[in-house]
């Protein structure tokens, strides 16, 4: 079967059908009509085999997680995805790979109400590569670089989980006993394979957000980059840190490095003005994604941790104890 | 240097300054203002190394060659090309690479006025994945299912010249000695490693043409898929195909089989009623991109061949005389 044939029985109709798509796949270019109010956001990212993912990891999975981390970029815009276009190099024409790939990206795409309108099949070592399109008002999309003095430093749901997933996930390929409750490993190892996109949240933040970045790199590296483009600093207190019970059972009291070094969270690390923090708690009830105040904003550079009123140094790859 | 370091130092600024756009490469995705009037095309295409070029080809064809295709797509939509996303993946970090794929990758898009707003960088076998935005006013983008019966059937510039590039690629590759003039071989191995994308032509064709298509996998395969998505047959003369004289020198009294079967041409292929055709000449005259008229729409299926009044069979692979 060729190129057009699989994109016609695999891809065609898989996401959300969407008024404003006025000609999808099958033609040199796919033809949309924006909101002549909004601004467009755009955004791509990939999945590399051996990179982001492991050989042989799910093609559910797979297709989840490509449209996923593309989501959670337009969701830290603050942000609604409309349009995707996918770019799949796989090694050979395996179509019970590309129903299951299909089946994991068009459940979220549609989901999300976010359409399909082009593609692109290639031969090549597997790697996915997906181009997301947003809208938001004009002016209104968040950005990284807003957080002022003052301001409450934030992230959603728990951090760490997926960054653990992972741990699990090589151990099982390696034979290595998994000491943690089965539940909780499932949960983990979910979290990685199926990461949330925080859409509602960052649609809910518009307005009330200062800055916002999604979480791919780790709390850490993140939130630091916020404050990077801000001119900012911020102090954290790692009791303040979102853990899940599935994390603490896993890591224990080492549980909070996880939870900053991370990586894969697909969570939002957002700043807001004090006079904003209790509509953010009456967002984050009504989208159903909390969000927890882990910090905040003050005037300098730099990300500084705090445990029990001592400064703690912290690096992803490794800490000490700084003291003072 | 890390993705962000290398990001920062080749792609940032790469493309021409647009005044639609708000924020470029360094958020989590960019924003860019659509024209209210206007329909968004948006197309992606990617080149992998063995698949679309040999291991060792130039970065800056590779740069020139991966706006160039998708430029292609927008120009056969008879778009205005405005806004690109990059995706590379690259087995490491060179950085004399990377320079030499950024200057042919920023020369063509500020030809053209196209802004790099959003990259992607990531370690893995070569691939170069872009998203071309473009738009054109509501209702005129050209599609390829419009052509009727009657229409002339044209395509641009010269085919065939690219795939006889490759074909001198591979025969200097493998040491093959290369019967043919060093100005010759040179033309046709430019036209595969510097491909023109007929953006010029496109715009001017808006309005004009009935149906529009880019000839990227050979003339006879892609006026074949117009055809097909119009639901009408075609007849073309051989005698009329526009082989560049390099071509003739080159496979002699087979150039019109090169011609028809070639392949990354990037030529546009369209049609057009009669009350078109001079204004079409003009439009060709205008924009420096000339164009010929090799057939006539007709009701039915398929694309027919003839030959001085007798039809040719032929398949992209081979070719044979029906006679009658």
């Amino acid at each position: 079967m060729d190129e057009t044939a699989l994109i016609e029985r695999y891809l065609r109709d898989l996401g959300a059908p969407r008024a404003d798509v006025t000609l999808g796949i099958g033609d040199d270019a796919a033809i949309v009509r924006a909101d002549p109010e909004s601004e467009l956001v755009l955004t791509t990212d990939a999945l590399l085999e051996g990179v982001h993912f492991l050989p042989g990891a799910p093609a559910r999975s797979l297709g989840h997680r490509a449209m996923a981390v593309n989501l959670s970029d337009v969701a830290a815009m603050g942000a609604e995805p409309t349009w995707a276009l996918l770019s799949l190099n796989l090694p050979a024409a395996d179509e019970s790979w590309l129903r299951e790939f299909a089946e994991g990206f068009g459940a979220i795409a549609r989901a999300q109400g976010v359409a399909l309108i082009g593609g692109n099949l290639a031969r090549g070592a597997l790697s996915i590569t997906v181009q997301l399109t947003g809208q938001a008002p004009r002016g209104q999309a968040l950005r990284r670089d807003g957080a002022r003095p003052g301001d409450g430093l934030f992230v959603s749901g728990c951090v760490g989980d997926a960054a653990a997933g992972v741990q699990l996930l090589f151990a099982e390929r390696d034979g290595r006993p998994i000491n943690l409750d089965r539940e909780a490993a499932q949960y983990l190892r979910a979290r990685f394979e199926y990461p949330s996109a925080r859409t509602a949240l960052g649609l809910a933040l518009r307005g009330l957000a200062s800055a916002c970045i999604d979480v791919s790199d780790g709390l850490y590296v993140d939130a630091s980059r916020l404050l990077r483009a801000s001119q900012c600093a911020a102090r954290l207190d790692i009791a303040s840190l979102p853990l899940s019970p599935a994390l603490r059972r896993w890591q224990g009291g080492n549980a909070w490095q996880g939870g900053l070094a991370g990586g894969e969270d697909y969570e939002l690390c957002f700043t807001a003005p004090a006079a904003h923090w209790d509509a953010i708690d009456v967002a984050a009830r009504r989208t159903g994604q909390p969000v927890t105040r882990i910090g905040t904003v003050e005037a300098g550079d730099g990300l500084t941790l705090e445990s029990a009123g001592a400064v703690i140094r912290f690096s992803p790859s490794g800490w000490d104890h700084f003291g003072r």
